[in-house]
């Protein structure tokens, strides 16, 4: 893809006073709303200590249904240091995990070349992780972890029933069930299941407090007490036990207050937005129905077309689609959508007048 | 030492109005300041990329004369990826420092849990690190660390001369040379020197962004620019390349522009007032003449002794000397004071009638 294609996209993407995607831009204002609700008084935690951060962690347990939860600068700290912990419990550093999961392709192998941990491929790349693949594992693991939703895939589920089903099985067999919820809230409304009826099944979860709910940084690790208290040594090795968390705390408190029961919002209308993409001839969405607030939106052109193509549509319709296309083979490509505060803003004649147009260019 | 005398202690100090040490009280003011000068429209860094990070990371590189500097969300981590980096270079998972370095008595260990490197001990622990100690070094290293000043036996410092000999004798030898200068900025004033003169001795160096600076967290590793990219790999691996840092460097970038200038103000205090303590018969400080902003204050009496008195002199006084004392033997004990920007704004007759009843208390 030549740069000019690429940068025409961003930049018209940039110009449009509308965007489909997200809560809007990640500013310093996000902060400043945040702290405009808080007292200059409000002691700092210091070092994971406080009651900024351990009245926060104690409501993140109560509603991830766990003994404890612990605050971490990111979720490739927590996920790494949760397993960790369940390798050394069962002196086996071994874990097994999606081919797409974000430890194996987004963290430079930190598991491998900081934890010794080897990983386990379960499922094909481009499917979920089903029990199938759980009962034909032919190597001993501490540790499965399952994504819900599969975000590299467009973020598709398993049902409840295989996820009942692995769960089981984990316990039968003393495999620990690890929960990359960095979407968790996002699923909820898909499942009709509330957090911690999801989280009864995992030993421990992690969920991000930037996706959905829109902080500033910051994730949660949580499960039993004695989980909670190991991952705060391992916390401190890491260099993530900071003398001050409060902006991430503070921030993703006030996001959650302000998005947690939106979640059904974003979820009905990815559903809609995903209908208009479809209903374009050449146009389609991964997965067909979302079953959470993302979905991915797939061309069967290559992604130099589509970006000068969708630099048009954004231009003419001052909606905002995407900043960037992925390649998804060298005859097509896509772009990740992920519902948040902005889409329904956008007049609803002003969205179909911009798929009228997305719907003729991708057809010529 | 029973709960109520440390709790006397720290309700004592607490109810002070004035404070001999620090900038002040740790809260959510400290952020909001720092904020005020900020646009809402300001975007945020994303994953180590964008304006506000590198710009940051160029002054830094700049101020401390290295090719590249890296932001890091603590010193824990960038120390551990600093020395990770040089013992892989040089195939040898060893390094030698005080044994009273942070890596080997507050991070849990995570040098050896994480990385698998092998700590040589240097000096005896109530002393710094001489020129013959690195000479007497059987072991072969990767990379030697000092720390200036060696913040836990008050902030002491050997010469300048000695740091030329080791930084000599390590490029002659082919050992790294690394600075852990937590407290930097504020040696500067002792030693007479730039920031980029003393750290030229050093192949990489660590600030902290919140000692003397007085930001909310944040660390600075700097060094060569192969070194600075190696340690982006590494920050991921840890968990630490956030998608937003913000909070953090605009604090330190605004805290350092307040205070970089007030080192030497910083230092004279501390020498003025360590001679206040000097002049009481049965108090003394290490080191006896401050070298930086630090030094700790000594008694010759036991901790719980010391503390119901200290209780009553910040009582009577209202003068806060400390919240907390540290047991140095059964019968001795002591604490930390680092000179920020309260200690001068409290009334010299004040600070002397203190002193005057912390003698008379303390000879009794």
């Amino acid at each position: 893809m030549g740069n000019s294609d690429s940068d025409l996209l961003k930049e018209s993407f940039e110009a449009t006073h509308f965007q489909l995607s997200g809560h809007g831009k990640r500013n310093a204002g996000v902060l400043k709303e945040a702290f405009d609700q808080v007292e200059d008084t409000m002691p700092s935690d210091h070092y994971g200590q406080g009651e900024v951060i351990e009245a926060f962690q104690l409501k993140m347990a109560k509603l991830l249904g766990k003994e404890a939860a612990v605050f971490f600068p990111s979720g490739t700290m927590a996920q790494q240091i949760g397993l960790r912990i369940w390798c050394d419990e069962k002196k086996l550093k071994k874990v097994a995990y999606h081919p797409l999961s974000h430890l194996e392709i987004h963290e430079e192998d930190g598991l491998k070349e900081l934890h010794h941990i080897h990983s386990v491929l379960l499922a094909e790349k481009n499917r979920v992780i089903e029990f199938e693949d759980i009962i034909a594992l032919k190597e001993e693991v501490a540790c499965i972890l399952l994504e819900l939703p599969q975000r590299e895939i467009g973020g598709q589920l398993p049902t409840y029933e295989t996820l009942l089903n692995i769960s089981n099985w984990c316990r039968e067999k003393g495999v620990k069930l690890h929960l990359d919820g960095a979407r968790l809230f996002e699923v909820l409304p898909h499942y009709k299941k509330s957090a911690a009826e999801v989280t009864a099944l995992f030993d421990s979860v992690y969920i991000s407090l930037y996706k959905g709910i829109g902080g500033i940084a910051g994730a949660i690790l949580a499960g039993s007490r004695d989980f909670a208290e190991q991952s705060k040594v391992w916390k401190r090795r890491h260099g993530g036990d900071l003398i001050s968390l409060y902006p991430y705390l503070v921030s993703a408190d006030y996001y959650l207050g302000k998005r947690f029961d939106k979640m059904e919002k974003y979820f009905q209308d990815a559903r809609e937005l995903a209908k208009q993409f479809n209903a374009c001839e050449e146009v389609s969405t991964l997965p067909l129905v979302p079953v959470s607030n993302m979905f991915h939106v797939h061309f069967k052109q290559p992604k130099e077309q589509i970006a000068s193509l969708l630099a048009e549509v954004q231009k003419e319709s001052g909606i905002g689609f995407t900043s960037y296309l992925q390649e998804a083979t060298k005859e097509s490509c896509y772009f990740e959508i992920s519902i948040g505060d902005l889409y329904h803003v956008i007049p609803k004649e002003k969205i179909d007048s911009a798929f009228l147009l997305l719907n003729q260019r991708t057809r010529l």
